[in-house]
């Protein structure tokens, strides 16, 4: 989730041997959006999903998302990531409340929560992003989709996605009223 | 959802037409509780489904709920519903907060939202609600059975609630952090 | 908060002595939107107050709201009284869930809730709206005024709000964070 | 919020220096619990205030918190939290999701956000928890009281809290739905 973008920013923060010490020792925190199309009604009619080689060496689904930094705020956190992932004109409407939509805990360990990360414990608040503008996949990112909420539960049963990031996407969907 | 013995209490309020004939005029307001066992660290181990015949003819698993009456507080039309489907020593924790954790949306017409109910448009607050106490199914229920979050997640899945229930089931799995 | 616009336009679905008669009957289920400037970090800069002769026949500063109507989708509710009180071009970003910030339940009866109608027994969903464009008062508002949040938390603990709607402001604070 | 307690016991997880490096270089997650008594219709009676010198070296009142260790669960980090400040037969009825009612951004620098923490950039995942056993202050509290909601929000206007923690109070407060 985290990218090499992430680490050059925050080389005045902390090492990467640093950052590897402390995924061994404190739970990290992270902020995750699922960037969606909205019509003026507010309803949602698309969802961006990002391709990469993911946490488990496969490839995968996977929506927006990344550390907080040291002294960062979590609406910021937020930008910086949205603008990481979907570049610089991506418009999004970052949410008037810290209040996440869901609370995702990723273990090191499988099955202990649906979430499962391999390099650390990371709690990620969990947000849902309306995005206006034009997205392009930057970075690390293989491609960029845009598919319907129907599509995205259906994506994340077949396993088309990061296992966690299927959980993720369909906790949005149910809480945004779509039958997952 | 709602069963004889609300239209007898509530006879002081409304009669039958004039409830017909209201729930052809205006959305009416409901509570469901989805009533749940939880172990002593909060995690909730048995979902308590009822048999019964549902709203379009058939039998179905659902789950608990009912109108909210005139006067009344939204924790006292939860307290009540428990009361009537899973009989006085239910013991339920009510919640502390009217902040439900989803709305749903019942619609006359199929297909409006994932929430249909041929006789109404009734607007529903959703809760989970833990009770330690005894269970037994009162009235029409022909059943109550405890199943898993898996089991419910699955038995949502292969049709045997009654639709609208098996969303609001998995609505409220998502919510609780389990993978639906 | 209701107004004529309301009744001529719910004409077909309920005349005034019916609508009457329900709301000695039944909750009336209701929304209030607290309309918003924010900046494109996603941070409330302005809240919007509309003066209007309030409930009690006193004058005070109030939020968006009104009644949902038979087959409206809470979402379409939430558009049609920001239209009627802020205008065609006030551009709201109408949520993307139904998840409401608050429940507010009001009462005849003073004292039972910290919200009191006269006129009913109305459940309301509370919600935030970021709106864009142009806002004009119509109808039965003397004026609008866009007020910071620690404005709007003075004139609330003032008493310059409606009683009702002075705590539904500071409910909404809370919800993003402002300290209330 | 921290205390010697819980350095102790994470010692193996991180030494006092280490983790004042730490403190320096990442948002430290933690979480906070109000911890409530409720009626059996699930209405707020009282909360619980612990006495002690807080942060900026006065002596306030303040809730239950602290850090959430490394491979640790929020629901188990709630759980030991309470157990450390109201001791081991608090009984507290743990949230069934790891929804919080608040997330708190403390800050070292004052400011920034409502939430001030002069030793570290903490996130806070804060929740209500009812309590239904003997609650006696531990370790470093000077004194555990009792207090309805209308003295709590009294009290946090009055600047009894330390000031983070009486935003948090009366954020707890207007979740339930009492008037702040």
């Amino acid at each position: 989730m985290d990218d090499l973008t992430d680490v050059e920013t925050t080389a005045a923060w902390l090492s990467r041997e640093e950052l590897d010490s402390a995924r061994e020792r404190l739970p990290i925190l992270y902020v995750h959006a699922v960037p969606v199309r909205v019509d003026d009604r507010g309803i949602v009619t698309r969802i961006a999903l990002l391709l990469r080689a993911d946490d488990e060496g496969g490839i995968g689904q996977e929506v927006v998302g990344g550390r907080v930094l040291y002294h960062e705020k979590i609406r910021d956190a937020l930008a910086r990531h949205i603008e990481n992932d979907l570049g610089p004109v991506a418009l999004p409407r970052i949410p008037v409340s810290p209040h996440p939509i869901a609370v995702a805990q990723f273990f090191p360990t499988p099955g202990v929560t649906p979430y499962h990360d391999p390099r650390q414990h990371a709690v990620s608040l969990v947000y849902i992003v309306a995005v206006m503008g034009d997205c392009r996949p930057q970075q690390d990112a293989l491609d960029l989709s845009w598919v319907t909420p129907e599509e995205a539960a259906d994506m994340s049963m077949r396993g088309e996605m990061s296992g966690s990031h299927g959980v993720l996407v369909r906790q949005a969907l149910a809480h945004i009223g779509f039958p997952v």
